[in-house]
């Protein structure tokens, strides 16, 4: 047996070169000099060119990222980005979740769920001018409707262009506002995923854990029409060719080495203010993680392991133990942290700054008090819309509730309608009605929003919605008996559990609606006009808070700028790119999470049982030491999965991790535990985004799955 | 802030420099290039030769290991070792346990628990011929009884001069004995101990585990007669004068470093046939646990959180949940391991190493088929005689049966007794006898005798013992109530749980224990003829086994020989010493345990509550960064514990862990999770023994304790 040795360098306590920001591309020319430090060694200004390469490769899926790998437009991404598509496409008898999928040649590759959409950004610019110019005036409800017409409008002109799609997003929460245009193409394929058992090896118990040994990656193919512009799907489609596709090392990284990421990063809250802070840390976690374990339990008793419901709702359990997890690790290391003692200090020393001079007290003196009590009158209502909220999971309700919704929507012109509820939204809409039946079963949803609608109902009556009230029948003292009566009959009533039904809604009009007998669409109908006026009320603080929070904020950029320090904006959604090292961190004190985990660990974790249930031929390949081209000396195997110091967050998931020349050298898929605070508070000491090596991924490709097809058509770097 | 950087080597999957072995310290001069090689920097004479510096200044406390630290009889040990003493030192108005204790003046020192010992080894002698000359035609019983009355008369020799203890070890389990001669310090005193949320921080959660940061440390001293000879506890005694002490390092040990420990390591199973393995670890190590996991329940329940019988059971119930948790990690790590199979691998190639030279086939052609018989002899019994074995939970029962042995060994001249029954037993049992006053409670000792008398009550006839069953009642169908109402009446008749009565049971004959109408006599008389035939049995068998190991261990030694690699003995509680290196281990594929942990460690686990409360002092001086003399710039701190590669097992508790010159760097304390099954099965990659750090020790008893008298009184190496 070989020695195998690796130096690991224990995380500084302060390091000068933190690797903390998720950067617009527009922002990174003025790093050039601090990226070429760090490792990068293409020119600066092609990760700042959405139109060049690396850039051009990078696309979204809409919640997860992706990049091109090949000419061909072949695709890669996260297994757990893939998943529906997997899921929809297997059956008992051809299960490709469990048994993984591979699509020898093009003719047999599978269409993926319905609605499914490549992104692929072409143009970014700035309007913020557009948005806000001669609004100063306008306060609350009225500056959020005008602002959102505005972007309606930009939306629409931008969209003018057929195969595209394009959306307003806001920077630091209304500072500024940047246009973009996406190609959006709508006919997307699966090609190639492994087996569960490596793809998702570790499951539920390994979510956000080191040392982890998953296979979290899969390939789609883009296809456009035979004139190359956006199509449904249809045989005669061809492959999308992008004008730029990465390359994949077979090299990899080592530890130390420069790496990159461009994904599209969900959300972050890294500039709220201590208030805030607290409150969401020690109200809305611990409320929240409550209600989520609630749910799981009452889906756990309803739906029983190895039923057919239970197959149904574990893509919802998946979601709602990822948060529950997520909530107690906010939970835990808020309570470890300094992090709200740091704000306050942080604030205090804001004021000091901006008092210290009569221009900057003029502009910015007012601030955080006023968003301070915005953020208050917000509070008032939280445990009432914390349980709304979490009503959503009852799917006739909210089904009920969106068709409704969409016959108001249709009486306005296109252009004055909710986001969500216009023409170009009616694809997706109509997908996630004709999803519904792969998702719902009668006991658990009737369970789920009765647990939900007794909590309501226990909330004393100023916290509660008359108009709710009133057609949720409840009325003085709370009576369970009653309100599980009325259910009973709903559910038994209602046909929005079929399919044609939902659709057929759909084109109904208001008046249809308020003649129906069915129990789910009356309750939508005596509801609306309360939530009507809910929804007037958080536009209204909304509005409020998009006049209000620029105003801080850029009290926050002035200040840091006076030292000298560049300030990125809370992740939205849109494309950033950050850059970081191959680097272990240290759990706990006399504990470090080595960078690296080896094949030989799935051998170690191995117990035959899922989710460590790796397949049998891979057990003996490992045993065998079969590594082929994709052995790494220092640590004597094959890299499985790799740690980095990459900022990253939800939405980065499939995001391609390229090396200083921008090959892929991995594909980012999780954070370590000790990071999901992270969103909140960058902490170079513990912050790591997990990848799954290119190493392994192109291992199991070539040894356990045999996919010399997708070997030979992607440019492997040797 | 500072940085700090380690350099962590991960463990190597093979190394050639491998730091297995416990070594008798006449082995020792054969290695010393070896041991110069890793790091021993004093003479390798010195470690060989017990009336010489530094072995004559290493102790044992019988069960623990104990080291000189100044002239005047200073001793340092773990906390764990002086528990008992510090426990019975306490009252609830003065808890040493809780608050820790300094005698800031030797008057103001504590006297040990009743019969606590120290035994200097003075000199070790081979006695093989003495035992087993002339012994070949004797087989079982009669051989066993012939070994143990020479063992006797060797030891009544080696007695003769006072103030000595002699005991014959056997090694290689009957190939060699060697009769070693200790001084018997009788006059043992508490000087220190830190409280216990430092001396015993992190308590059974912690147990076994890394990262760690237990303070496990305490101070007694020696006292002699005036005329510098073993005396009984007296206010005119002095303290011991030893020929030589340990200085005390505050540079202590850096990664890599080499360190070696001297011991009294309690009993390992390295050359155990693949047999024994099989059944030690598939049905004994299960059974076992379950069994005491019984008993932990039962203490639980009849002796509630809180209560007073709880504290009584405390130490039980240490005891219990810490070799729960070792038999579960031995089944885990069995899981895991390939040692059966290597084991079976071993004895294939041995066979075959034997069978190929005439002579070694005739010499140990049948010694492991013998030895499997024997040993598939002793299973058929096993069931049973676990059950009586964790009956003896029961004071009651163990007390009578005890009391009644007595009684029937004083009939016998004294070197014809049962080792435990001879006169110079006397103080241990008496002390024994009194101790069980703090560590009974009926309704406890009821249960726990109960449910093991219903397990026995319920093996298949053939299993039972019919003496057994008489004594019990126990006829035909298992009758549980029937057990309860005998198990009432005799507790509630017994005078056993009075200390006066014990004590004068002591001093009568066989004939009134006869007459006796205390139930628990009964039941032991009532039991004793059955009881001495199961001893006869197990004599018989361990005496044949006496016989035929030796050849298996033979066969084995001429093995290594063949290959050149020297052969230890399993450890049987003898001075033993033991070589290696400061090392962390990987426990998991991509996670690494560096070898220190740091003050602030235990910032980060603190919590406030038992077992993670250090006291708030400590906590402040960590915050405040006061490192003084004994700062590591390596982990930009002060080391609490560190980790290393030796050899060590139970028993070597409290053992000095000193560095090439051999000055004290730290105290051995405890060995890793992974590291409990290499009792059997050494592995270099994860054996760790965990030390408490010298640095930390003087750390505590400066800062945190001022125990500047103690600090004055040692020789300090800076």
């Amino acid at each position: 047996m070989k020695k195998w040795l690796l130096t690991a360098a224990v995380a500084t306590a302060f390091t000068a070169q933190a690797d903390e920001g998720m950067w617009q591309p527009h922002q990174l020319p003025d790093m050039a000099a601090e990226l070429k430090a760090k490792g990068l060694e293409i020119d600066v200004k092609s990760i700042s060119e959405l139109t060049e390469f690396p850039m051009n490769a990078v696309i979204s899926l809409g919640g997860c990222t992706a990049s091109f790998v090949s000419p061909k437009g072949l695709v890669v991404t996260n297994h757990h980005c893939a998943y529906g598509a997997i899921q929809y496409n297997s059956t008992a008898d051809n299960n490709l979740l469990k048994d993984g999928f591979l699509a020898r040649k093009m003719s047999d590759e599978l269409q993926a769920t319905p609605g499914s959409r490549m992104y692929v950004t072409e143009e970014i610019t700035n309007v913020t001018d557009k948005v806000t110019a001669g609004l100063s005036s306008k306060q609350g409800n009225d500056f959020y409707k005008e602002v959102e017409a505005r972007e309606k409008t930009l939306v629409a002109e931008c969209e003018q262009e057929g195969g595209y799609r394009c959306q307003v997003y806001s920077f630091h929460r209304g500072l500024e506002y940047y246009l973009v245009k996406q190609l959006e193409i709508r006919d997307v394929r699966l090609v190639y995923n492994p087996a569960g058992s490596v793809g998702k090896y570790g499951g539920d118990i390994d979510n956000w854990m080191w040392p982890r040994h998953t296979g979290d990656f899969s390939f789609y193919r883009a296809y456009v029409g035979p004139d190359g512009k956006p199509a449904d799907y249809s045989e005669d489609n061809v492959p999308f060719e992008p004008d730029s596709f990465l390359k994949v090392s077979a090299k990899g990284v080592q530890e130390g080495d420069f790496v990159m990421v461009a994904g599209y990063p969900g959300r972050t809250n890294r500039y709220r203010t201590a208030e805030e802070v607290e409150n969401q840390f020690e109200w809305v976690y611990p409320n929240a993680k409550g209600l989520r374990e609630t749910i799981m339990d009452i889906i756990y008793e309803a739906a029983p392991e190895g039923s057919d419901d239970r197959i149904k709702y574990e893509s919802a359990l998946a979601g709602l133990a990822n948060y529950a997890k997520n909530y107690t690790s906010m939970i835990e290391f808020y309570g470890k942290s300094s992090m709200l003692a740091d704000k306050v200090a942080m604030e205090k020393e804001l004021a000091e700054w901006i008092n210290a001079n009569s221009d900057r007290k003029k502009l910015y003196g007012k601030a955080l008090t006023e968003l301070n009590q915005l953020i208050a009158k917000d509070k008032q209502t939280q445990e009432r819309d914390l349980i709304l909220g979490y009503m959503g999971y009852s799917q006739m309700l909210k089904t009920a509730d969106s068709l409704y919704r969409l016959a108001n929507e249709k009486q306005k012109p296109d252009m004055e309608r909710e986001p969500g509820y216009q023409e170009r939204d009616m694809t997706r809409f109509k997908s996630g009605m004709e999803r519904i039946d792969r998702r719902y079963a009668e006991s658990v949803d009737k369970a789920i929003f009765l647990e939900m609608l007794s909590r309501y109902a226990q909330l004393p009556a100023e916290q509660r919605v008359p108009g709710f009230d009133k057609a949720f029948g409840i009325k003085g003292k709370f009576d369970q008996v009653r309100l599980e009566k009325m259910l009973n009959k709903a559910y038994a009533a209602t046909k929005l559990d079929d399919k044609a039904t939902r659709l057929a809604w759909m084109d109904k009009s208001v008046e249809e609606f308020k003649q129906s007998d069915d129990p789910f669409i009356k309750l939508a109908v005596a509801r609306y006009d309360a939530r009507q006026a809910l929804e007037a009320e958080r536009k209204q603080l909304a509005g409020d808070l998009m006049k209000v929070r620029p105003v801080y904020m850029e009290a926050i950029i002035a200040f840091n700028e006076s030292q000298g320090k560049p300030v990125y904006a809370d992740a939205n959604s849109s494309l950033r790119v950050t850059v970081g090292h191959v680097k272990g961190y240290a759990p706990q004190d006399g504990l470090y999470a080595i960078p690296f985990t080896r094949l030989e660990g799935i051998l170690a974790k191995d117990t035959g049982v899922d989710p460590f249930d790796a397949p049998k031929k891979q057990l003996e390949l490992i045993e065998q030491k079969q590594y082929g081209d994709y052995y790494m000396p220092a640590i004597d195997s094959v890299p499985v999965n790799f740690l980095s110091t990459l900022d990253t967050t939800g939405g980065n998931s499939g995001s391609p991790a390229m090396n200083g020349r921008a090959e892929l050298v991995g594909l980012l898929f999780d954070g370590v535990y000790e990071s999901i605070i992270g969103d909140w508070n960058y902490d170079d000491r513990t912050n790591r985004s997990i990848q799954v090596d290119s190493r392994y991924m192109l291992w199991v490709m070539e040894y356990l799955d045999n996919a010399d097809n997708l070997l030979e058509e992607m440019v492997i770097v040797k």
